[in-house]
């Protein structure tokens, strides 16, 4: 026997699903300062291949949260933006910021650290 | 070659590790009612198995997210409940929420309405 669910939990089950795609948040967070290239992504996500760059970003196109705007130049130049529902997903990075700075900042910040010196 | 991440980046990525895993955000959001036994859980999170609960429940346990307090009644009786780290999260469940009302809403409404007519 199912029981049924209410809307609220479904959303939040469904938003839940969208932001645990491994990279999403962070992807979201760098677009969020403006149009980036897939060579300024790549950077920023160190350690994503190419190829899983490519597969997140389109799927974050069919899912409406990210637009791909190609320009006619030579060479041609391909940028990536967030649509409104993207933008929609910012205060839920902000929380998470906020949740890692208060409860996750220490162990963190050391591990930061420790690789800026090695 | 690797870039140095920033802590922000870092907290955003360790926190989006924690929501991503199953179930997480929809414990969490039913623990922020009050203390529940394992029973409770079960139904509330329909689908999942005994044994997927009781693992994502000890990883829970082990993050620090939750508490399992158990009674020396008889029958014994277990309880589990967020602790200050665990309703630190509440934050980010809640704008995943406004988040799932504004943008997965209409689809979500009604999944919800015909399943319950089935």
């Amino acid at each position: 026997m199912k029981a049924v669910h209410d809307a609220e939990s479904c959303s939040v089950a469904a938003c839940a699903e969208i932001m645990s795609a491994k990279w999403t948040a962070l992807l979201v967070h760098d677009l969020s300062e403006g149009p980036r290239r897939f060579s300024e992504l790549e950077r920023s996500c160190h350690g994503i291949s190419p190829r899983t760059l490519a597969e997140r970003l389109r799927a974050l196109e069919d899912e409406g949260i990210v637009l791909r705007r190609s320009y006619a130049e030579m060479p041609p130049r391909v940028e990536y933006e967030l649509t409104e529902k993207g933008e929609a997903l910012l205060p839920i990075i902000d929380a998470m910021r906020a949740f890692g700075r208060e409860w996750l900042g220490r162990d963190r910040d050391a591990a930061v650290s420790a690789a800026g010196r090695a």
